[in-house]
């Protein structure tokens, strides 16, 4: 058995969470990624370099026998080169519907599914002409490059154009309208190189100023037929895709719903017009082609690891089973660590740190909680967010005093 | 949060695997390691040198917080020059114990646990001596450094004293007679800084030409009686030797045991005399002052697996939970690999490889094995273990092709 040498483009803790997970299968890693200090080069050899370089990306290319990514942001003409010449996956033209916010939501409009109302803003007169058509609040967002709620300007009012416009003007932009959710969910889906799926269950997810922080797996109160539109949207996206790799998909479950299709109905038109909502349904938010945040919990909470799984896909391999093991929940560290000891003393509690420097709003690490019903889950649950509570607070008030 | 660097003497699978382990708690790791495509190697760093020369081992002490070791085999004197310098567990104490079979059966007797009848060997006349106290069958093994069946003879007649001697005859040995026994058991457990205590079920373990090849987790048919007798063995020998980290204890259910004390009986004996045989008990094997091939079940099959309770011991972590998750069985993959995709397609397996070039009688990897229950255990076990005899077949035969 020849020793496969995987190359990820990115070294930062998805990468390092791949390399974790694949060296049990034998497997060996090499990470592109121009950072000195990256959590995935701690364990792995890393070409410390950036994807612009035709040079670079060959040299790569050359040696590793298969190439993957662990962010969605690699420039789409990188991935094309490397494809020519080894193995790449998932294939970048789902990087290309990744990136585009407006092509993004163009792809899942011509395969049916819900999305938000939007509108493309290249100029502060589009930007007019978008409040018009979706109403306020709503957000401008760039179309490219954001993440954590990066790049994003909410308006609640007609004055905020002003103010939206000097934030994002100039770069190409997108006006997206809020939909009444209830609340927000995620799946994660794999497909294997012949074509097979599996899908993991829904998880249900918490954000605090545009960062997760906290996923419950499975998400509360999920039915089957929730369970089964979500494994529908996941698998048309899939095959359009000819995905080969974990995506994963953020969704929307909207709290009224007039169709299916592209309109969404807000809930206080609906209310004032005495109409019964209909079932709730889901509308997708944005998708990652690649393995995600929301997916930690797999590694303790899943019988296969959502990066076992990706690897598994990548490589040809038979993908495992999504089975839970139990119930999970994980919560994101997010600036500042809570004390090592205390949460590992947790039972159920499972650490993972990704070695970064400490910084505020970096995702520094998770803590998953394993239990074997939602009431120890919730016991367990509300002891670690204590400490991570603790530990924010400690570091803002760190942070004011030096001020 | 600083960085914790953790030193480990030894950089074979068993360190391969502390190290996956340790990375999700932010820990880093440094092998000292005289091969060269160690396993370990290939996911940290890796100081090629031996343990006897001491400006390697000061330097080596001098880029690390804490020092363990993933074999038992290293010289103490190393280990005792590098805790000068820095902490290392568990204690070189508890090295000096198991080393050497004599000190090690010497030390469990003190402490008043059954061990098989022995007698040291140091000449010929020694040895006819031995056989004539101890009977035979029995075995000669050196007393230092045998492991998977090496250095280690066994006579069926007095016609093998001469063959005997020959092979062994000139290192200092040391005659074990044979215990009835009903079945190999081992126990698994973690001392921490402070003295707390956390035992793994006992595992049945079974072994060809010396080599371990299946565990079942927890062994069959397993009673609390049983489990408390391993655990008292356990905690005795922990304490004795201020032990801080995992212990690995390999045990004889007997059948027949006349008392707790030193003589056991031969079954045939009992028989012969018409006695009713005492409840099965426990007789100690031997130790290993580290995480043990018969506890990598704990990866998936335990709460904790044995190598984070490691870590967890000697950072003066808080302990975590040995609780079951399902059953569990391992088998190992000795000299060859079976097909990787048809063990993966196998649902609740586990496929762990240590990145090591095949070669006749060695460990180059483990499949782990999980279902909810005994019965649906062995049916994916039995799955396992045909692809496992198969592709030791192919092996075989393909050797006696070339011959």
């Amino acid at each position: 058995m020849k020793q496969t040498t995987i190359g990820i483009l990115g070294g930062g803790q998805l990468g390092r969470m791949l390399a974790l997970a694949g060296y049990p299968l034998g497997l060996r890693f090499r990470f592109l990624e121009p950072a000195a200090d990256a959590p995935a080069g701690h364990l792995a050899e890393h070409d410390r370099a950036g994807y612009d370089d035709s040079a670079t990306l060959d040299r790569f290319a050359a040696g590793v026998d298969l190439i993957s990514y662990e962010f969605e942001n690699v420039p789409v003409a990188a991935a094309r080169r490397l494809a020519e010449r080894v193995p790449v996956y998932p294939p970048p033209a789902a990087l290309d519907a990744a990136q585009d916010r407006q092509a993004e939501k163009r792809f899942f409009q011509r395969l049916g599914v819900a999305t938000p109302p939007f509108a493309p803003v290249g100029s502060r007169a589009e930007l007019e002409a978008a409040v018009a058509q979706i109403g306020l609040p709503a957000v401008l967002k760039t179309r490219r490059l954001g993440y954590d709620g990066k790049g994003q300007f909410v308006l609640h009012a007609p004055a905020d154009i002003d103010r939206a416009w000097a934030a994002l003007g100039g770069a190409p932009l997108i006006l997206e309208g809020f939909v009444a959710f209830r609340r927000e969910l995620s799946i994660l889906a794999a497909r294997g190189r012949a074509g097979e799926m599996v899908f993991y269950p829904l998880v249900e997810n918490h954000h605090r100023a545009g960062i997760l922080r906290l996923s419950l797996a499975p998400a509360p109160a999920l039915t089957p037929a929730l369970q089964a539109e979500a494994e529908q949207i996941a698998a048309q996206a899939l095959e359009a895709l000819d995905y080969v790799g974990v995506l994963a998909i953020e969704l929307f479950e909207a709290e009224r719903l007039e169709t299916r299709g592209l309109s969404l109905v807000k809930s206080h038109e609906l209310q004032a017009s005495g109409l019964q909502p209909p079932a709730s349904s889901l509308v997708v938010n944005e998708m990652a082609p690649r393995v995600h945040n929301s997916g930690h919990w797999t590694i303790e909470g899943a019988e296969t690891s959502q990066f076992e799984q990706h690897l598994r896909a990548v490589l040809g391999l038979p993908l495992g089973s999504a089975a839970l093991r139990g119930v999970s929940a994980m919560v994101n560290l997010i600036g500042v660590w809570p004390e090592q000891a205390a949460v590992m003393a947790i039972p159920g509690t499972h650490l993972h740190l990704y070695g970064k420097a400490p910084r505020a709003g970096r995702k520094l690490g998770h803590v998953t909680v394993r239990a074997d019903d939602e009431r120890q889950l919730q016991a367990r649950l509300a002891q670690v967010q204590t400490l991570v509570w603790q530990s924010e607070n400690e570091a803002t008030e760190g942070t004011e005093n030096r001020a």
